[in-house]
């Protein structure tokens, strides 16, 4: 399949590279070539560009092409539960609400409801996920049939998997060289005995593999944690010796000056989940302080049953906007701050390097941004533009690895999407017994 | 014309009404007729319906009926500093970069930025808008061009409009009954004098009539004012006779024990903003606080220079979610509170009471909202799906005085929107002489 997309705009998020009018193309699911608009002129007859043969050609009209948005933190077969029990706090809601249903969810149930989600992350600009839920099977498979990029993460706890299944998993999930890789993870400190804990560090040593966790999401859970174990969650975990080679952590809210030491010597990421930590009154996290450490920080939406939309525009916006509440610091998180955390190190932190930025032989995981919308104009600054008035309306095109999914409001998945609505309605309906549903 | 609105759900937001299949017959800029599926099909003989002679028929296909949203606090016209001078602090970012850049305004820019900030409310679901400016005629010209509806707020402050002129402004929009109308106000304690001040109390006893004003936005505004004279800005105004008819305050995050006891007596309104408050770091409003003591609590974008969208989907969720982290109580400002805000509130804060809610005889200011998209899947409530899921990508329709202005993506205003966008550009670049500019 050889694409070309012309008459763009174009942000690479490469370092220091500015937007430039050009255009690029792709070759199978790579990027075979970028240029700017003069580049390419000079070079139209050299490179033959008329007696290429396109299978596609799209005129970008002027719209900005850049690399998808890498959600890195997500369940995303909870669409189950969107709207279901909002306003409760955090551990009431998971131990009333959320696992009872959960509980009644078969791997059938979560590739349906994964699929879903799958659809909203195509509006929303948004290539690769980071997804940690019970039967990483079914999101797999999920992903594999639509074309989502996928990194899994192991979900481990007391109730649900065992290190034999993470391992079987992991092994599985990284020889495939396709859409799907798989890091390493447990559900969080206070899910999981400290036997288990014990077993993810021998597997994190026995493959020199990052961990990956929810950690110090809220106030209660730091507490409970130094009432169990006398330190803080960070600290318990890697005296245990899970972050020895690296990882990181869901949420980090509520931090201390000794847990951001050891974060930074373990040099574990964060994941920051800023709508789902104010829904459930978890708290702000201190984005700006991780920054300063140089602790690379990457956004996620969470689940939707928490948030509970799967779109990075709101939370690029709340990365920002909540850093400068929180420092008391309008000059705090400036834009392209924000959009490096939603694209480059989102990736980075799933293991996609390959699918980072727009560049020649990384992976075309691309998204187009309508310009001709009025919340984009006038244009003062491309990068401003997109994390304080950019908005998942502004997605006109979403392609994951050389396939274009989304294009003006129509998937391309091989699928009828209302029957995949009325599928998902009636699996709620036998789970929760919903009144209110079409 | 007579227009029917067939095959819809509808959410009329009249007390306790709950959403019901049915359809809206719009006659002029009026609500006609309003059924559920059951009431009309056992009274289509006697309506004649199938003799009824429609100009328009469009099927709702299951989507959603709802009021326009009320954007209670907006500078439509800033559109033109968009992402200009960000991250800045307020009393900075005011004096430095917004006013010497409004200083060059003429009257026809504040007409075509106002005519860029109507295509951004169109889109993001805003039938009416609470509009302070410079100029306000010609805010009511691009309104009125487009069909837009706008209630025009007095801005005075020392440097320019004049007591006299608020005056012929207030009687010559209040004259019209069409899409205009307009309340007394002005910029803020910061920028008038005491004179000034007393001045716009008598106007409000001469008409008996309430007045609106920018009010303890942040510290540094509170505290100057207290310096100055010895009282927070609620007390000081309010001992001057402003509020003697009412009216009310843009933002209100910093306020005492004994201003909220005044707003009660005054029977003031909050117009709260929580993206720009976030933005420039001002903080956060005490909503629950307003909405114990009855305070009615408004929406507004502010200005797009501040926040920088004109997007009511992100301050719905900014006033939900930024409530439960406040108060530290996750169950704290249900969504269908905070929708009751963003449409019947925001009318009544405008004196645009027939426009609060659907039903019959009142203004046709009425939205679609796209439940065919995955952000909106499963239905398991409908009102927490707009607040909390809900985005502008799912504005299908807007329909201001029974005209439809905004269908599927398409504008219906009699302009050609590219040439507008042009216009806006040339525009900034001769006024702030950006560099980067298509």
């Amino acid at each position: 399949m050889n694409i070309r997309l012309y008459n763009a705009l174009i942000l690479t998020m490469e370092p220091d590279s500015p937007v430039f009018a050009g255009e690029i193309w792709v070759k199978n699911d790579k990027i075979a070539y970028i240029a700017n608009r003069d580049e390419l002129s000079e070079q139209w007859n050299k490179l033959n560009v008329p007696r290429i043969k396109w299978d596609l050609e799209l005129d970008c009209k002027g719209n900005l092409l850049m690399p998808g948005f890498k959600d890195a933190h997500t369940h995303s077969a909870m669409t189950f539960l969107r709207s279901f029990a909002d306003d409760l706090p955090l551990q009431e809601w998971l131990n009333d609400k959320v696992f009872p249903m959960e509980a009644k969810l078969t791997a059938d149930d979560i590739y349906d409801f994964t699929r879903l989600a799958i659809l909203e992350y195509l509006t929303s600009g948004i290539t690769s996920i980071f997804d940690m839920y019970l039967n990483p099977d079914a999101v797999a498979e999920a992903c594999l049939d639509i074309g989502m990029r996928c990194c899994l993460v192991g979900g481990l706890n007391n109730f649900t998997s065992s290190i034999h299944q993470m391992e079987d998993e992991f092994l599985k999930w990284n020889k495939t060289g396709s859409l799907i890789n798989y890091q390493l993870g447990f559900h969080a400190e206070y899910t999981c005995s400290k036997e288990l804990l014990c077993g993810v560090s021998e597997l994190a040593h026995h493959y020199k593999a990052p961990v990956y966790t929810h950690m110090s999401e809220n106030i209660r859970e730091v507490e409970d944690c130094k009432k169990r174990n006398g330190v803080t969650p960070v600290t318990y975990l890697d005296s245990l010796g899970v972050f020895d080679f690296g990882g990181g952590g869901f949420h980090c809210v509520h931090v201390t000056e000794q847990d951001m030491n050891l974060m930074q010597m373990r040099r574990l990421s964060v994941v920051t989940n800023p709508a789902s930590n104010l829904k459930l009154a978890s708290g702000i996290a201190p984005i700006a302080e991780f920054v300063k450490r140089k602790i690379p920080v990457a956004i996620g939406t969470d689940g939707p049953a928490s948030n509970n939309c799967l779109d990075m525009f709101r939370e690029m916006f709340l990365v920002t906007a909540l850093s400068k509440y929180r420092e008391d610091d309008a000059a705090s998180m400036d834009a392209l701050n924000v959009l490096c955390m939603a694209t480059t190190q989102g990736a980075r932190v799933m293991n996609q390097n390959k699918c980072d930025s727009l560049a020649v032989g990384k992976c075309a995981d691309i998204i187009m941004i309508d310009m001709h919308q009025p919340n984009m104009q006038p244009v003062h600054n491309i990068s401003k533009n997109l994390v304080y008035s950019g908005s998942k309306s502004n997605i006109k095109m979403t392609m994951i690895g050389g396939k274009v999914l989304y294009l003006d409001g129509h998937f391309n998945i091989g699928e009828d999407v209302e029957y995949l609505y009325k599928k998902c309605n009636a699996i709620v309906k036998r789970i929760c017994n919903s009144t209110f549903l079409k």
